[in-house]
């Protein structure tokens, strides 16, 4: 076991790019992924398992096919296992996710934005 | 599906006891929930799951049997399923937990200070 805290922060700035989520910590078959918003991601769907999205700083979108629903800093929202919805942010936002290892960032389709599932920082 | 993101520090303003959990949100079997710690806890374990402590505000010391972790705002630890821990804030801390659905909040055993883990707000 690893008896340092995990700090978001410090984490954060080991990377730079967009949309490609970094495991941070695992509790069971679940894990804590940090990653950075900006525009616009592609809508989808994650057919087993629901996902948070905790914003840690800025704003970002979650579209759903009923509407929109906006995020701010110290918010979180859950998207339920198998509801399509895109992302988007118009500045850079820094998000913490919690989804099933494992858990592909575009669900069932590949674009170009997929990214790898296993990098963690 | 709430189509309201949810604001933790909204939330934390809904209760002012320590040590007894409020779920805010759930994610497949698992649930978000809110704490506010100060004081000491009791040494206890989780047999079935690990637990995350995530600190929003202030700072908490997780006690292990072989160290103690200082967390402070913005970081997070993860303790193992069936390690035995005890948490403790000098001075009060808000903190969201991860964990299973169902996970009482002092483990195996009954205290003055297990709490019931129905609670939503």
């Amino acid at each position: 076991m690893d008896r340092q805290p995990i700090n978001l922060a410090t984490k954060f700035e080991q990377f730079s790019e967009h949309w490609s989520p970094k495991i941070i910590a695992q509790m069971n078959d679940y894990q804590f992924k940090l990653v950075k918003f900006k525009g616009e991601f592609v809508w989808h769907a994650h057919r087993d398992t629901d996902e948070v999205f905790i914003v840690v700083d800025g704003a970002m979108t979650v579209h759903l096919r009923d509407g929109d629903v906006l995020v701010g800093p110290g918010e979180m929202f859950v998207v339920p296992k198998g509801t399509e919805h895109k992302t988007s942010a118009m500045s850079e936002c820094k998000v913490t996710l919690v989804e099933m290892a494992g858990t592909v960032n575009t669900g069932d389709i590949v674009d170009q934005k997929t990214a790898p599932t296993d990098v963690w920082i």
